[in-house]
């Protein structure tokens, strides 16, 4: 039985507020704490980031699926993981609740609610490595997702981990926590005129990932169907 | 068949002993191999923390479900997970236990068994912390705890690991654990007089999320009572 | 039903260029963010190597076996796991995805795509330090394979991790790697004379842990025919 | 089908000896790398500590049980796990294997291949932490072993992960790994008459955790015959 579609929203909502919380959140803490040294505050940033999103596909996975991404949203409407029609709540929950874990962590640390951030993250670099995060990223869910679903979690936490320091751009791989993370001027933060190619490039790393497993995987969006949308045979391509 | 309740109060006596001594002990380490740079002692705090936690879960989960904490002795009573009549056994071990835990830890170390915390954890922020990351606990407990009770002790291990560093309190989430840790004087250590305020903010923040549970996920009491509780069918509500 | 060759080749390249991005990617931030201390530059280095790993034999495990190394494959192929037809093209798009990586990595910090290392890894102890790494490396994955390859993605990321740290030579134990490693003048770089005798040692090792766990389980090779290769029982020794 | 006692002891041997190389060597390269920062040193032998025994627990596991430590072995012959006639090649497999891997740490390193400690590990604080370490390093192993085997191997690297920061002297907790680092002086290593007292506070320290877990979980010793010596109905106590 799926749940219905407004507990879904309100996991993705909490989910990605809880992620981002924790991104932003660990992200003063470290630079507070590491004095000055730029690779402990990342270490610590990164160590809280990957655990807190094991965690939380852990605890949301059987209510939403666990997105917490604009992009899984996406690709998996396109392999029929999810309704078309539910798409624009799922990536509304996850933009709202984004920038709903930048207040809470601002709250938490004691700073104004909102700052928008003076980060630069600009250049073909940058975008270039969001490319590859995102197109990573969907990889290891296409690669996880159908066959060994219990490892998911444990797969995507572990991939941001490592993607956080091989990529040039720390990996923000997510549309929603990439707006969410302009709304905060501290070490996680980004300016909102650098977050558009970031999302562009999200997008297009993430489509590519899904069409490449589609070829690396078959039967994946078959399969998919079976498991998860039974009821919408009518659906099918 | 569920172990007697003297075996239960043991190992959650035990179990919180060993988790306070991990948390008061590792700190007093990170603290004097750091030389003063405040990130690398709580990572390694950190990191001895969520390892322990992970450990000890697996060891005594299978006895008394390995609570080591009231909040959660608490809302598994609620959710008829426990009997209410267990309650201050389970209670009074997490507390004695702790403080036991920190004994030992000061004992390993060569400090008095007991010092008077003096450190300041005060004010709006480090008490909404503590509300956050209550909530954030309980809402990985019953997220998996009846679905996916495997994967418990890496979550909420994972989960307290990330909470360390996003929440401003360094997530005590715990009263009984808040209790002992007023109790050294150490790294980790709180004031008693800030201890109450967080304990108040943990029970709220647990309650919280224990109810808003309960919507996302509407059958969770029930099965509570199936696979729990199937000798005491007289205590449904 | 075994994927097809084409698929089980894309897998192999696709795999192996992500784990010497991470590797050489993570280097890179890792050196430039640590500020001169080594030990912290190689921390963040074995921290996104080892969780990079996990991630990507979960996700390409399930295509090609994930090997993202010619010794495995070898060995695989000496344990009937594979057909030795299917050698070359394995170790073929181990080699070229593995080059593939370290371009990635180079555009994504901003690098010219190739340069050749100069990063003395020479000396007895360096080599004999490889034939550990490589022993140990196949052993882990000898012992848990057949009969735990759940814990497979597990166990080779943590070994990997533990390897970074206690061989001398921060355990290469890869011979496409080396050679994709060989192409960067970064951290985690090898001058291609030393890279020579590393491979040598690294097929050694891997030879030597294949056959003394031949004996240690001696079931392996008979074990693997039936699960792996039930349609060429002509090929049976 | 129990593999025959020389493969049984040939595991042994190569796992505690894999696991002394890693506790040696991680402990060689984190002191030479860390520019004096003892605490980024410890957290780089621990990373290393814990990824190995994760690893090597999963490797060897299904072959010997993958003891590595005299006190396991005792404790497990003490619940009828493993036959007392066995018991002493294991024990020298151990002690053997534990040098072997001081060795090839040594070798690795380009160091003499023995060195006797001058590291000073002494005083009551250190020797009660060994007694706490390997109290709870047995309460991990029982409260798992029985019911949950397939944590073990996870439960144990993360609980010694803790220990080495919880304890006052790293936790031991092994007289094979004891001895065995007695002969390094390096890092990691102790002086030979301090090694004693630790030795006689693990033996001490695991037998009261056995004796404590079968109060704890009544049916273990029971359940172990069942499990693991159907053919021994006649040692049943």
């Amino acid at each position: 039985m799926k749940p219905s579609l407004s507990r879904r929203v309100a996991a993705e909502f909490l989910g990605t507020g809880f992620l981002v919380a924790a991104v932003v959140g660990s992200g003063i803490m470290g630079e507070r704490l590491s004095g000055g040294n730029a690779a402990l505050a990342l270490l610590c940033n990164t160590l809280a980031t990957g655990a807190a999103l094991v965690a939380l596909i852990f605890t949301f996975g059987s209510i939403s699926g666990a997105h917490f991404n604009p992009v899984v949203t996406f690709s998996d409407a396109i392999e029929k993981g999810i309704d078309w029609g539910d798409v624009p709540a799922y990536v509304g929950a996850q933009v709202f609740g984004g920038i709903g874990g930048t207040f809470t962590a601002h709250l938490m640390f004691g700073l104004p609610i909102i700052s928008i951030s003076r980060l630069y993250r600009s250049g073909v670099s940058q975008v270039f490595s969001e490319f590859i995060a995102t197109f990573g990223l969907l990889s290891v869910i296409w690669g996880c997702s159908r066959t060994r679903s219990n490892a998911v979690p444990f797969a995507v936490g572990l991939y941001i981990t490592a993607a956080y320091w091989f990529t040039a751009s720390t990996s923000f791989a997510n549309p929603a926590v990439t707006i969410a993370r302009s709304l905060s001027n501290t070490f996680s933060g980004i300016r909102p005129q650098d977050a558009v190619p970031f999302i562009f490039a999200q997008l297009i790393g993430g489509l590519a990932a899904t069409f490449a497993f589609r070829h690396l995987v078959p039967g994946l969006a078959l399969r998919a169907q079976k498991i998860v949308l039974p009821q919408s045979a009518d659906d099918k391509g």
